[in-house]
């Protein structure tokens, strides 16, 4: 009997009790007269969370997947080239889905562990003088490894050389956890998902674009309709939608919009940062590293683990589920066996990664690796109390 | 203080009380050892209600408009010609969608209040010596005016000229709720979403394909990615999925599907009928009509009900939300103004269609049509009274 | 598959969406710092239900049966003498706990259907002298016959003859539903439940009482421990409680506060007014008779109905269950097989009750009654429509 | 922004997902014909949880102080002579309690720490040669200082002297939690309550009681009637109850038994010892002692800690809970100031348990206490991990 399985993997993440009691609804019309008072607002605090004053939300009942599908169809033609980075499993993704969307793709592989080489791209997009490239391609986080890239840097090579790509920013483990600037950094598309940051369960792709994004949504020839732009655009203005829309996923959406404001979405990030930041000193107590290969790339939602050697990682998940009711997250491709993830996103506090982290040492010293028990644990109470006492 | 609004538009549908129980859950690892537990017993359980033995079924987190999509996209060729008849909102939408994904339509258009033109297909199809036609399209249930067409006569029609298109079938809002026979009927692809006859929040495309298109599948050029089957088709087989699914709604999909076998299939037809005779008795005793032109496609699922003439229907179905708490469905398009529209599918009993017949009078008279309080309310009984003494 | 029970009892009654959400809770540390933030609103709030700004409000994780027990055992001594008029099934329960209390009880009998006699307690009052009756026990609304009585009129007596015995009010189907006003009435105990007006689950007897009775509490000598006022004010006033409260139901009352406060008090009690005047017009139109004799007593939570000779409203009860899913109440001891009761209390609205008519005129007829089909519906429509065109 | 709340106190506890989707319910009719499917076997399962087969079980909408008068009320009379120990807040409780309802209490007052005194139970009882002790009162498990007593024990004292007393006992934090077995131990009376092994909210009172308490029920002649066995007799044993039950909860321990018989009472019991070994072990490890003053006396379902003496132990339990969002019990009467409780009961596994301990240490050290981090972890893991490797 497990009672209560505790749930640490880089999404779906923990859905607070408030949006739990917001989901727990008869289902309505979505063509009311009031259904607007839901919507509208909806789209404009969604812009808050994404810091655009300028932009336009969309959200789909889909999932992050269908959000990127729709953000390249409405946006670019048939054969058009973009510029990608590859290291990790989502990017390694998204390289897959422009290609098979007949897109024209610009490959940098980098080694997992690293994120989107800024200079690199400097350099591609200095050299495209005849501005061949049409979009840039960024994974903000890459949550198969924990990496989370410099995307002001990436808009910052984009002016050096004058450059009119689009900027996309895969953000969907990022947003609402992670700072993240749509004006600031000029970002074009942003695309992230319900079941992350945004605490809701799986259903909702949601995705901010740009004014530029919105004109060459206008010339845009890739075949598309139930992810169109030009579909919401219309409905939207009105606070409807061109189809049935997710109503009980809304409403979870207005009541877990309301916790982030509440606690502000900079005190969001700040305890992303310090949860996080304790999860690593329990990592570096133990004796091992993280997957994301310097400093500037931690992520403050996901740390990918290596575990020693002689371990297989896919065990430690195992026995960590089966034995102790936590989901951790597998290493995936090509880190498969090496890494093990555990989630540190969305409605998540001390008490819970404390015990993520106990129940990780069993599993770990189960699966073959010596960690010392209790020493992860300790790291993390002594960063997470020197903390608080000097606050 | 509304306390309780009544929801008969034709889905989403009222969730039953189990499903939404089922529901009330946190979120879990979609990639645990013990999901497929959850999601393989659903792939065959679907099979029983779409009545397949041979087909295969996928679960999109999506709406029927992604299910169609999907089902176009990924079995059909840019420039492939399909026939289609429009006759309604939602028939409307298909081939608005067809023609946006590069498709060569032919439509037969035909009255809104019409079904499939059976005959006409028929000659059609033997016309097409060439089988340019790759497919037909059919909308087993035209939503907007309550039409149930033939599908077993489309087979028919193919069959006859032995014509090798492949038979579509938006089953949106009749699986689940009218008989429906994917292998029988020799169906290609049949499409359907969670919030109508499965009785769940909107966020599922349903959808089942034949060995047929699954062949199709192979050659098919048009992009897609997100709703792709071949992803589904890698991942489900053991239980997994390409991205994130909606756990929530597959833990519901249990619950809903618990419910129609302990029911019994045939016993949730026989209901949606009875139900639905009920209210045709009624829309008699007011001396209006309904849509559907002939009752070999009235629909069991959906009634659209024309007002009188110096009746508005979009006044009638605000009276009846602001007034009285009730949601009934809008009229679309040519129908606007002109029908009203009483859904009658899903987890639904007498008393709460008697309760809504009692409404619509109210606010059928609120908007000047001069109805006897209480004439529908009787006819519905006398029908449900005979019925059950009989049996 | 029933899917949906329609609910008109006189208690439990349906539970706003609202509410329901409020009470889909994990437990919480009744001791914790911030709880009182929660309790002290609650007894301020529950006084202006109670229309009192002197008394004061006992929450106790008991039924309303437990309230009665409490306000005897606080406030009277062993062997007093109490007034009380036994005239249905709930003031008859009353004499008996007074009885098994080690009261002493001058019964007043009246037929079934008649209220409280307020000239003849006058006449007692006035001829008791010598101030023997400690406690004069009133039933506000007998829940068995739906007989409203004239409380205000007992207060009138006790205040004509200068009678210093304390009042009591069984409220348990009134309070929050028909108009009630402790200070202005002089009332001194008044009982109420969780599961009326209050439109929760059972569990919570809600009690408010006067200084006098707070006063008589201080010399009172019946046993008592579990049902102390004592410990409640020692505990309360810090917003805690002597024993483990019911943390949940107290979340919910929260939100059934708000509720009824939003809808305004004397709004709540118009729409009592308004639905239960719709249910007596069917009853005529159905030719029968409500068990309250006069229409001064007749109640706007519940209508007794009296079925014609031939019938068993017990047979009535179970039909409308079985058949058609709708709990209504069956006639208690001396109107066993005579009366069935539709509760009309609670989060209810003109939707529900035109179904809930529906169906008993269905019921009726099954059992052997001959209700013209639509007659009670059409009768409740026409006041109802008459009553919004005159508004 | 707090999120989630660790509740660690002894009762109520954590309610498990599956009693929580239960508990989603609207209301129902309490005389429904169907009803007594729910809850004629819950008398039957709850009897499997107390281990009796000859006795009878009652269940009120009550709290356990419900419980503890029930008992007392319903098989005594005024001035009846009981016996009990009292050594903690809730066996001083139930001494209070007696007092007040008119019993005669001889008191066996023992430092707090310690349990039942069995041998001079034995003496007292063979002292008694005219059976002037008409109920021996135990308390199961002290809440308050985490002692289980031996309640075998006691039944030996009264065998050896062939005592006819009564033997009640308080198990509203041991039974379904810790092996009760009342026909074994020959126990009259045995009251819980919901909050605690049951795992559900407050609000239920658990009783079972034997046949010879039934008998002395029939010349009982405290004053009662809520909470009398005489009325729930009757009505029981057609599945009803005499007044309005708490349907909610009812539905809720029928899941709540499943759980418990699923898992397998012994491994429930099981489970428990091996949780609370764990915390004692972290607290040996911290340099501190549980309030327990001998290892037989050590409660597997709530610790009370002592705290260093320059440590205030409600600070500690104040600040778990404003800093890390953890509710510990804090120390009551006696021990107040000195100790904190660790609640290790009902759904609740080693990662909650990991994590409460990691916030505990965290606390204690914020208020002076010097106590290692991870210290404390380390011993419950190194206990929880040997334990496993053992199996």
């Amino acid at each position: 009997m497990r009672y209560h399985t505790g749930l640490f993997i880089p999404g779906p993440t923990n859905i607070p009790d408030q949006v739990r009691r917001a989901l727990n609804l008869p289902m309505e019309d979505m063509r009311a007269p009031d259904f607007p008072t839901l919507t509208l607002p909806l789209f404009e605090d969604l812009k808050k969370v994404f810091k655009t004053t300028t932009g336009q939300c969309f959200i789909y009942p889909a999932s992050g997947t269908g959000g990127w599908e729709s953000a390249l169809t409405n946006t670019l033609n048939p054969g058009d080239k973009v510029l990608i980075s590859r290291f990790g499993q989502f990017s390694l993704l998204w390289v897959d889905m422009c290609e098979r969307l007949g897109l024209e793709v610009q490959i940098v592989d980098r080694p997992w562990g690293e994120g989107v080489p800024v200079e690199e791209f400097a350099d591609i997009l200095a050299a495209d003088k005849e501005h061949k490239i049409r979009a840039v391609l960024t994974t903000h986080n890459e949550t198969a490894t924990g990496v989370t890239s410099d995307i002001a840097g990436v808009r910052k090579a984009l002016d050096a050389s004058d450059h009119p790509a689009l900027l996309f920013v895969d953000g969907v483990s990022s947003i609402a956890s992670i700072d993240f600037r749509m004006d600031e950094w000029g970002v074009d598309c942003a695309v992230s998902g319900s079941q992350k940051g945004f605490m809701l369960p799986t259903g909702l792709a949601i995705i901010c674009v740009s004014q530029k994004a919105l004109e060459a949504n206008k010339t845009a020839k890739m075949p598309r309709c139930f992810l169109s732009f030009e579909d919401m655009i219309r409905t939207n203005k009105d606070g409807y939608f061109p189809y049935t829309p997710a109503t009980t996923l809304l409403r979870g959406l207005r009541a877990s919009l309301d916790l982030i404001f509440e606690e502000g979405l900079e005190n969001v990030f700040t305890r992303h940062h310090r949860l996080a930041e304790g999860v690593r000193k329990a990592v570096t107590a133990w004796g091992l590293t993280v997957c994301a290969k310097e400093p500037k790339w931690h992520s403050d939602t996901v740390s990918a683990i290596y575990v020693p050697e002689n371990v297989d990682s896919a065990q430690v998940v195992k026995q960590a589920y089966s034995r102790y009711g936590v989901s951790f997250g597998v290493g995936l491709n090509k880190v498969a066996g090496k890494v093990f993830r555990i989630g540190h996103l969305g409605a998540l506090n001390e008490l819970m990664l404390l015990g993520a982290l106990g129940a990780a040492e069993m599993a770990l010293n189960d699966c073959g690796a010596e960690i010392e028990f209790g020493s992860g644990v300790a790291a993390a109470q002594q960063y997470y109390g020197s903390r608080r006492n000097a606050a």
